[in-house]
């Protein structure tokens, strides 16, 4: 039902073989690209995302290797004849920022929308879901998010019969609409599990990224530092190491944490991702191009 | 004696395996880069060029495709804790252009010194070599380049001995400074044919290119059309095609010429190679990567 797209795993610097740390989000034909740094287009299009179906880029922070690719990414768009509107998020100061890359890459023939988060909070929607922001622990401010895509409850088919509804709108009620009436609660149980996404970087292992990524399928999480031995140099930075990323995992008790925003000095990944499992067994290393479909849970047949 | 790479061959868009059209020229220990959109500077990595020794960067225009990259080109030269100052060099408009890229990616740890080419035409020293400002021809202000190595006159020892001129000044002389009330024109014969590359996109065939091109061991020139079908469409937009480019190469009588700028719809550059090579039987397709050491002519000895 959404697929997840690691699109670079790298921090700080592009690399040739490591683009810098981004996530898209599909579902339904429309996607969201969690930041954009320098090289998103091309990762992009090199994992077979269609830069013509983002409808919305939520920015994290404002450091370079978040943002530098948008104003490309905006002239691509254009070139694509883009009209629909852009809806772009994140910390206070985003309009300012975007005015200023507007003065380079403007004029578009497409709407910009923006929703700036005070306090790096604040729900919206998303054409594909639902976003919730909170705040990570940067050095500056910055945005994590939590994306929603929500289940509605199992509809009841004794209870609408039993209270008469007709047929054709059962499956108006089953999509959440009032008809004739009847209200979606009169034949919907309690809302189900949906399936939520956590993307959490760059920050220090924290309360607010373990409350928000509590219960997650997947959280994809900042794992700058690969050993201990640079745990100092992980609070100083703002960022975490492998281990305090399977750490807040455990803590969340997700069902699947991607480790990404790997520092340049991090040519092997498997050191890290040893650390990161010590803690949290399934922990998983991010790399360019990671790919996974996430699903409603199955449920028996009543 | 002089190394010439070609980061990348391609307009408009970046593509995973085509990166925005940039070249670099490197001689004895220093770099000047041509051109820097987005992806330029993984481009670099990618083909051993050092972001550290980038002397000079030349900006043709300020299309997004070939700007785009400065941002983080500049982030990632005070990574490397970079202090010595950094030439940068494009039509009327770049101080401002620079200034807003500032807002972005400032502070910096080294200082920015700017060369605004007045119509597009000027010359001046870069740590490598020199360089002359030509006015290409596209829709907007478009300075082509024509970059050279000088190559004083041949030292006459005949000479040297005839005016008594003491040995150990010999080597002084020779390089070009005075020394004991003696003058390097005691000693040298008229200068020799230095080295020179042109780089010239996005133009239109012009005179202007062919002139500055003229003689050019080297002529790296807008190809972003492969056929003559879109001889229209390369003038509306201001860019040649590959025929176009071989007929400029002819008339200047370069010794070579690499095709570059491909539009992302070439996707097979030997259409366009052979319809150069028509009127320019040496032209090579350019690709990202690409690489030349041009050296000094031989001469026989006296």
């Amino acid at each position: 039902m959404v697929d997840i797209t690691l699109l670079g795993c790298g921090g700080t610097q592009p690399l040739p073989d490591r683009a810098l740390a981004s996530l898209c989000i599909t579902t339904g034909g429309t996607t969201t690209l969690i930041d954009c740094g320098e090289g998103t287009q091309a990762a992009a299009r090199r994992w077979g995302i269609s830069i013509f179906k983002i409808d919305a880029v939520l920015l994290t922070h404002f450091h370079g290797d978040h943002i530098f690719g948008i104003p490309g990414l905006w002239q691509t768009m254009a070139g694509l004849s883009r009209t629909a509107p852009l809806l772009m998020a994140g910390p206070p100061g985003l309009d300012a920022l975007l005015q200023t890359f507007y003065r380079v890459a403007g004029p578009l023939p497409f709407a910009i929308r923006t929703v700036e988060l005070a306090g790096c909070r604040g729900s919206f929607a998303v054409p594909g879901g639902l976003i919730t922001a909170f705040p990570a622990k940067h050095r500056v401010p910055c945005c994590g998010y939590r994306y929603t895509l929500p289940r509605a409850g199992r509809f009841d088919p004794a209870r609408a019969r039993a209270a008469q509804i007709p047929l054709p709108y059962w499956g108006i009620l089953q999509k959440g609409e009032c008809v004739g009436g009847f209200a979606p609660a009169d034949v919907l149980g309690p809302p189900r599990r949906g399936i939520q996404v956590v993307y959490a970087t760059d920050t220090r292992p924290c309360a607010a990224v373990a409350n928000a990524a509590a219960d997650a399928d997947l959280l994809c999480m900042d794992a700058t530092y690969a050993g201990e031995e640079d745990a100092a140099k992980a609070k100083l930075y703002g960022h975490a190491t492998c281990r305090q990323a399977g750490q807040t995992a455990a803590k969340a008790g997700v069902r699947r944490l991607w480790l990404t925003h790997y520092s340049a000095a991090v040519v092997d990944t498997a050191p890290g991702l040893a650390a990161a499992q010590a803690v949290f067994p399934t922990a998983e290393a991010g790399f360019d191009g990671k790919r996974v479909s996430l699903n409603f849970d199955e449920e028996t047949p009543k």
